[in-house]
């Protein structure tokens, strides 16, 4: 008796919508076994499935009526309403995957049209690139119904690994966006780098190795961070505001004089800025954490 | 015949400045069996590298004039000048290290004023924390004068791994903003992920794990991003400008309806705005360059 059993390589699987990562999950559903059949606005899409053993669905009531398990992997809201709008009857029974990109807010609607129609509801958000599904690289995030995570767990572990969050459905979005707001963070400082050392002839990619290297080193002291946070302890401060106002002061006046525009940085130089005018400039640097959260909030 | 005999452990070296830095250099340098002369403003920071083996010298003079090689800690360029322009007699025939942090134009200023006294200058950045010098961790980068470099390269080692950069002594500084530009925006960005988080109770330390791995991927993306930028080739496009502007601008709407200061993301989608309706949305993240380089610039 195993898993496998239950929620074995064998259960059908329907993916509506198939750009580049509706198209890499289904080819990762089919490379694991799994029956699999597609639907997508445009048929000429299907091709590329169907040639690998999907079915192709002339309709999206179809498609759903083919899988106890529905995979949307459509490019945006506005297309998740239509499809499911489309096709109401038949999701009775289903659980509905909800894999677009998109706001809390808006996945609170999809959730409640979906529990409307009688189908479970999970939100995932996939955290991988089209060639990175079922890759070690890849994970999904996943929040609203807890039993269908579980019934379907063993299917969804095959296109990435799978993080079960928060029994209501808008938190994985909200996770999702966390990340990618991060992720942005990352990038768009990494090309204000590059401006910077554009001043001096330097080119990207020799910037690379001592720049990842470096960032390695703030990964690793996100811990760190986290917890200071956590339990609101900004005193330790080998890293106070007033140092990181100075140093970032640096950052935007040299950024300006070269002509390199600064504007990414501003936001933060106005933080520690406040941060300081208010009396804390000897606390440390994640206690802008309370500049940043609402208002109202603990 | 080694490099030991010419640059061995034997060879005497000065701190100016006993911070937090300056007593973490005096005591790898003694750990490493250097002759050290320690000298800082206010005396009582001698008493801790003198008791590990330190001499402590009465003025900047003596200081200077007990070592061929000068390391410089002290606070700011203010502080720079003042102790350089006491003892500029002493300075002939020295090797002068100017550890502090700055900006390039303030370089300029100190190795000129080094190179009038007849010494060579050697700018350093130190991508260290205290606690992490002298350990596999810690990176300094040095422009300036190549001949000094060679000349006291053992000497620096001991410090952290030395990376010569250029010539021109101001570059050691713009890597320095460029990598702490870089940094920061990892951590604000970080922070204001831990605050979007907070507006639905997730604690910030259950957001470590899959921020880190998220953010290690950001990372292993860097050197195609570089490659884009170097080329300037930016049609490859699976990350197209437009795409990322829907994403941003569901990043910053969303903080905003949970009441999240948004701001440490609203310049990013203010260049995908200008980017796409400058026709380029269809080009990758990385032409975002593009807009932050200087305007007359290549």
């Amino acid at each position: 008796m195993t898993v496998q059993s239950i929620d074995g390589p064998a259960r059908p699987v329907t993916v509506l919508g198939l750009g580049r990562m509706g198209t890499a999950l289904a080819g990762a559903l089919l490379a694991a076994g799994h029956p699999t059949t597609v639907w997508n606005r445009d048929p000429a899409r299907v091709a590329a499935p169907v040639a690998r053993g999907a079915v192709a669905a002339d309709t999206v009531g179809d498609a759903i009526l083919a899988s106890p398990l529905v995979l949307v992997t459509v490019t945006d809201y506005r297309a998740v309403h239509e499809v499911l709008g489309a096709s109401a009857a038949s999701l009775t029974g289903r659980t509905v995957v909800n894999l677009a990109t998109g706001t809390p807010e808006e996945v609170r609607a999809v959730a409640e049209r979906v529990a409307a129609a009688g189908a479970d509801y999970l939100d995932g958000a996939m955290m991988a690139l089209p060639q990175t599904v079922a890759t070690p690289e890849a994970f999904f995030l996943y929040s609203g119904s807890r039993h269908a995570f579980d019934a379907h767990r063993t299917t969804l572990d095959v296109l990435a690994t799978s993080h079960f969050l928060d029994r209501d459905p808008a938190v994985a979005e909200l996770w999702d966006l966390a990340l990618l707001g991060s992720g942005y963070a990352v990038l768009a400082g990494f090309l204000h780098s590059l401006a910077l050392l554009h001043t001096a002839q330097v080119p990207p990619t020799a910037f690379v190795p001592l720049v990842t290297r470096w960032l390695h080193g703030m990964l690793a002291f996100m811990p760190e961070l986290a917890e200071e946070v956590e339990f609101r302890s900004y005193g330790a401060g080998v890293s106070p505001v007033a140092l990181n106002r100075v140093a970032v002061g640096n950052l935007v006046r040299t950024s300006t004089l070269r002509g390199v525009d600064a504007e990414v940085h501003a936001p933060l130089r106005a933080l520690l800025d406040r941060r300081t005018a208010d009396g804390h400039g000897t606390d440390s640097f994640a206690s802008l954490f309370e500049l940043l959260k609402p208002v109202r909030s603990g």
